[in-house]
C-alpha cells in the first residue's frame, strides 16, 4: 500500500509537504516526485503507467497555473488520480482550479481545494480504506481528533 | 459493493442519470437517492452516518448553487464522497464548483467537472478497484474502449 | 433576546470580534460559539435546533472557503440566520460569497459582505427591533452617528 | 404587519412575483411598488423614510445590472432590507450580486441568491416572526413541507 | 468652472488626491466633498441636486465595494457623472467597478478604471474643454508630455 | 455640434443603433463609422485625428471582445471619448467591459455598461450640454419622462 | 509545408473546420486529426513527438474545458505550437482559455482567444511566411482584403 | 534576424528582462523598446510598419490593464506578434490577458501566460526556427536542459 505524490515543479513542496504529514499520520507510506506534465513528459507516462506495478494504489498531483499534470497522469492509468490545484503568483488561484477539476468525460480528476494539500492525503487514506479496512478506525480517530480540537476551541470561546 | 448516489433535488435527474449509466455500464450497484442538505438535513444525516453499515463503499453527490450536500454529506462518514457540481440558471456553474471544491481542511471532496456525471461514476469504479480488484479489467477495457472510439474518429476525420 | 455567533473555524475570531463590538455597542447580548458544519456537525444541529429555545433570536455564521455554515444551521431553524462570507488565502472571497449567498429555494441565509462582520451586527439589531421596539432608537442614533462621522470628515476635507 | 416589495423596474417582475406568492402563502400582507433608485430617487427616499410610519416591517428591494436599489433604500430607514440580485442579460448576474451584498459598514442589506426571490419572502417572514410570532408555527410548517416534499421525491426515485 | 469631487469615504483620499493633482496641473478649480450614498443620503442630494447652481460643471465620484456614490448623484443631476471604483480589501475591486459601470438605461455613470484617479481628472478636463476652449491647448500638452515621457524612456531603454 | 459614432464591425450595428436613436430624440446631429482598430488602423487614426477639425465633440467607441477602438481613437485626440463594451459570443461581455474601461493613465475612456448603447447617447449630450446649453433643458425633460414612466409603472403596480 | 491541425473531440469540429478555411485560403496544406490528451495520450505523443519529421512545421490544438491538449503537445515537441481554448457547455470558456494560456516556464502555447479559430490559421501562415517568403504577398493581400471589407461596410453605413 | 521587443511603460521592464535574458540564451538578437499603444500610436504604427523592413521577424509586445498594445501593433504588421499580459495593481491580470488574448478575427496575437516573459522569449525562438533551422538544435537542447532541470529535482527529492 503506497501513494503516489507528484509535483509539477520543487517549488510546488511547501504545498505538497503537507500531503506527506497528513499520510505519516496515517502510517501510510508514499513516494513523492517532482515530474513535470510539459517538461518531463516520458516520466510522466512512465510514472503513471507503471504506477501500480509498482505498488501504488493512489496518485495525488499537485500543480499550479496550466495544471495539466492530474490529467496527464491520470490518462496513463486507471487508478484513483486526486488533483491539487496550487496557487501561483497571478489569478488566484482559479487558473490552476479549472485546468484540473474541468476534466473531459472519461479521465476524471479528484479535485480538492486550491493549495487543499491536507485534504488530498485524507482523500487518498479514504479511498485506500476501501482495500485496507485497517485505516477506517484511523479515519474515524482523525474525525474525533477533529471534532474535539473544534469542541475545545468552542469552550474556550464560551469561557471569555 | 455499492454505490450511493445523492442528488440534492429532483430536478438534478439529468445530470445524475449519467453517473446511473456509468455505473451500470461497470456492473456496480447503486442506490439513487433525493436528499437536501438544507430541506432534509436529518435524512442527510442518516443516509450519510449509516451509508457504510448499508453497504455503500462511495458516496456520489450532486448539487447545484450553494451546493453544500457533498460536504454535509462527507461531515458525517469516512466512506470517500464525490461531488458534482450542477450547473443552475445563474452564474454558470461558478457558485456550485466553489461550493462543492473549495472544502476546509479535514473534510475532502473529491469535486468532478461542473455537470461532470459521468467522470463521478468512473471515478466511483476507480476507487472501488481498490478493494475489487475485478473492476480493474473492466476499468482498462474502458479505457481502451475510450481510446478506441477516439481512433476511430481520427481515421475518420483523416479520410476525409 | 440574544444573537448567537457562530463561526466556523476559531481562525475566523478577528472577523467575527466585528461583530460582537458591534452588538456591545447596542447592548444586545451574545453567546459566540466554535461550530463547524463540517468538523461539529452533530454540534451544528445541536446549536441550531435548539436556539429558539434557548432565547436565541438571530443566528450570525461566518466561515470561509466552501461555507457552508450558515446554511447547514438554517437548515434547522426558523430563526434569520444571518451570513457572513469570510476571505481566505485563496480566490480573494469569491468562493465564501457565493457558497453562502447562492442558498436555493426553501432555506434563505441573510448575506452580507465579504468580512462584512461589523454589518451582521448591525442587521441582527434591525431585525431583533421588530420584536424589541426599544432597539429602534438606538438604531436611529447609530444612523445619526454614521453620519456625523461622514458629516465631519467631509468638513474637515472641506477646510483643507 | 406588511412587507414592502420594491422593483427597480417594472420588468422585474416575473423574479418579484415569486416574493409576493411565498408571502401569500404565509398570509403576510405586503404592498408591491416600482421604485428606480437612479430614475425615481426622490420617490425611493419617500418611500423608505415613510415605511416605517406606513406600517412596513420589512423592505424587499429586487434590481439588476449595477443594482443600487437596496442600498439606496437601506440609506433612509431602519427598518431591514432584504436584497434580490436581478440576473440581467450581461454578465450572468455577477454584477448585480456584488452590487448589492458588498455594501459598506453601517448600511447592511440582507442579500438572498441571484433571482432568488422565494427566499427573499421567507426571510421577510422570518424576521417578522420575532414580533409576530404566530408566524412561526407557519414557518414550522412550510419547513415541513419543505422536507416531505423532498422525501415524497426520494420515495419516487428509489421506487424507480 | 469647477470640479466637484466626492468620495464616499475619507480612506478614498489617497486615491481622490490624484485627481487633484491632475485638475491642478490644468488649473482646474475644484471642491472635494466627503459624501456618503449610504450614510448621508440627504447629503449626497443636496450637493448634486444643486451642483449645477454652485458652478459645477462635472461631477467626479470615487467609492469602493457596492460603490453606488456615482449613480446616486447622477440620479439627482444632469451634469455628467464620472466614476471611479476604488480597489477594497476583498474581490480585487471588480465589485466596485461592476457597481459603478453596470448603471441602468437612462442614467449613465463615466467609468474609468479601478482606481483610475488620474483618468478622472483628465477626462473632467476633457469634457470641460468643450465649454472652456482655453483648455485645449493645455490637453494638447498633455498629451505632448505623455509622449515625450515614453519618448525618452524609450530612447534610454535603447541606449542599454 | 456632431457626435461621432463609431463601431468596429458591421454587426456591432444592433447595439450602436439604440446611440443613434437616442441622439435622434435629443436632437443632436451623429455621423455613424465602422472603423476597425485592428483592421483599418489608418482610418481610425484619420477618424480620430481629424474628428475635431470636422465638427465632432464627442466619440462613443462601441467594440467587443478585447476591444481596442476606443482606446485606440482615444489615443489621437483630446476629445472625450465614451466606450461601449459589447458582449461576443464568449466570456459574457467581461473581456470587452476590462478591454475599454482599464485604460492606463493618460488616456480616459468614459466607459458605459455592456451594451449600454442609450447610456452611451445620454452621456454625450450630457458632455456636449456643458458648450451648448440649450441642450440643459432637453436633459431635464428626459430625466422627467424617465421619472413619469417609473411612476405610471409604480402606479399602475399598484393599482393589481 | 504543412500545419498539423489537431482537436480533442470530434465535436469540437465546428470550431477547427474555421481554421481549415482559412488555411485553405492561403494554400497551405494542413491534415487534421482527432488526437485525446487525455483518451489517446500514446497517440498525442506519437503526433507531435514525429510531427517535424512528418513535414509539419506548426501545430494547432483545439479543446475545451481543462484543455490539456496544446500543452501536452508541445511538451513533445519544439514546433510552435497554437492553441485555440473551445467553448463547452458550462463556464463560458473561461476554463478552456486558461488551461491552454496559462502554460509553466519552459513550454509556451500561442494562444488565441476563445474559439478563435480563424485566427489561429491566420497565426500559423504568419509563423510558416519567416521561413516561407511567398506567404507575405498573401498576408499582405489578406490584410487588404480585411481592411476593405470594413471599409466597404464603412461607406455603406455612411450613405444611410 | 532579430527580436523587437516592445513595452507599454518602463514599469514593465522587470518583466520583460526575463524575455531578453532568454533570447540571450538563444542568440537570439532583439531590440527593445518602450512604445505606448495609447500614449505615442505613432511611434507604435513606424515601428511596427517598419519592422520587416529593419529586420524584425518577430515582434513580443507587453502591457498590462488594457493591454492594446500587442493588438496595435498586429494591425500594422504581417508578422507574428506574441503578446505578454502583465498583472497590474488591480484585477489580478485579467483584465490584461482578456485585453491580449480576445482578438477579433482578422488579426491574431499569439498570448502567453500573465507575465510569461520566459514563455514568449521561447516562442520567438520556435518561430524563428521555421527559417533559421539552425535555432533548431538549440531548441532540443533547451528542451533537454528544462527536462534534465526537473529529473535532479526528482532525484534529490526521492533522496530525502
Amino acid at each position: 500500500m503506497k501513494v503516489g505524490i507528484v509535483m509539477g515543479s520543487k517549488s510546488d513542496y511547501p504545498v505538497v509537504e503537507k500531503t506527506e504529514q497528513m499520510l505519516k499520520k496515517f502510517g501510510v507510506a508514499y513516494e513523492t516526485r517532482v515530474i513535470s506534465a510539459h517538461r518531463t513528459p516520458l516520466q510522466a507516462h512512465d510514472f503513471a503507467a507503471n504506477a501500480e506495478e509498482n505498488g501504488i494504489e493512489v496518485i495525488i498531483a499537485a500543480a499550479g497555473k496550466a495544471a495539466h499534470l492530474a490529467g496527464v497522469l491520470a490518462a496513463y492509468t486507471t487508478l484513483p488520480v486526486i488533483g491539487i490545484p496550487v496557487k501561483s503568483s497571478t489569478l488566484d488561484g482559479l487558473d490552476s482550479l479549472l485546468s484540473v477539476v474541468q476534466m473531459p468525460k472519461g479521465i476524471p480528476v479528484a479535485t480538492v481545494a486550491v493549495n487543499g494539500a491536507e485534504n488530498a492525503g485524507i482523500l487518498a487514506v479514504q479511498i485506500l480504506a476501501g482495500g485496507h479496512p485497517e485505516l477506517k478506525d484511523k479515519l474515524a480517530a482523525y474525525k474525533k481528533e477533529l471534532a474535539d480540537s473544534v469542541i475545545a476551541d468552542d469552550a474556550e470561546m464560551q469561557e471569555k
